[in-house]
């Protein structure tokens, strides 16, 4: 995918994490997943489609899971409450929602999003579809946003992109 | 969910496994997921979107999903084969395809697929998005096929998803 697109996506995470869950987000530098990625214990996978195609995921350990989620929810929420997998799963959807708005010119549908739940789990890296991976970090600790995304419209490039 | 929404989702994999995978799926009573779910070791996730927002997800346990990318493939593939994920991942893509085409009169936009591995994971059951469950049979062994559609446009309710 074209690293300029992956600029929607920082801003997003870094917008909803501040209004949603009161958390500064600092990222590092994106990177092409390969095989050496580190496991998850908690997903939310999300699909984007529409004049480009994709996912977002963003992964964590548990821990910071869960405190993200009590954060977000306003209440303590721990894995096994029957919030945890929905406040996930928005969270999810705020950040694919937000990014969708910063890549003007291309019309982008989002669907439902499905939560993963399993100690150290992997989201493949698909040879067909490579994932940018970026490393973000909060007070509730490190997780990671992954994207993948292949734009089937070219002439409607994304003017915000680029900023 | 309509339970009406399903049939097409059950013809795709009994359509997709039989020409793709060279097996016929056997496919039991759908049920509402709750959180009894059998977890899974490899799940292939992809998003709806547009006139429908929704996902659908084939998790198998280790065994069947080998054995069933190998078919798919026409070469002995194990998990760690670097074209395993891309496999599972062009399923879960082709049962979505073909579901589409009997959702007459939605138009609806499939997102890239996520292949998650991961011994004992579980798709986390949504309180907001109910999902059903179709189990299914094949000679490598059982999956199942979880399906949330949200009609969000219900004008265009599907004629195809009655028969």
């Amino acid at each position: 995918m074209d690293v300029k697109l992956i600029k929607p996506f920082r801003s997003a995470v870094q917008h909803v994490f501040r209004t949603m869950v009161g958390s500064e987000v600092s990222v590092g530098q994106p990177y092409v997943k390969d095989d050496g990625a580190a496991t998850a214990d908690v997903s939310g996978v999300i699909g984007l489609s529409g004049d480009a195609t994709g996912c977002v995921v963003l992964s964590y350990p548990t821990e910071v899971a869960c405190k993200v989620a009590s954060a977000f929810a306003g209440v303590e929420i721990d894995k096994d409450h029957e919030d945890f997998a929905d406040a996930i799963g928005e969270l999810t959807n705020m950040v694919a929602g937000n990014a969708k708005k910063d890549l003007h010119g291309l019309k982008i549908g989002i669907s439902m999003p499905s939560v993963v739940i399993g100690a150290k789990h992997v989201i493949s890296r698909s040879r067909a579809a490579p994932r940018l991976v970026i490393p973000c970090r909060v007070e509730q600790g490190r997780f990671q946003v992954e994207v993948a995304l292949r734009v089937d419209k070219p002439a409607a490039l994304p003017v915000g992109a680029g900023r």
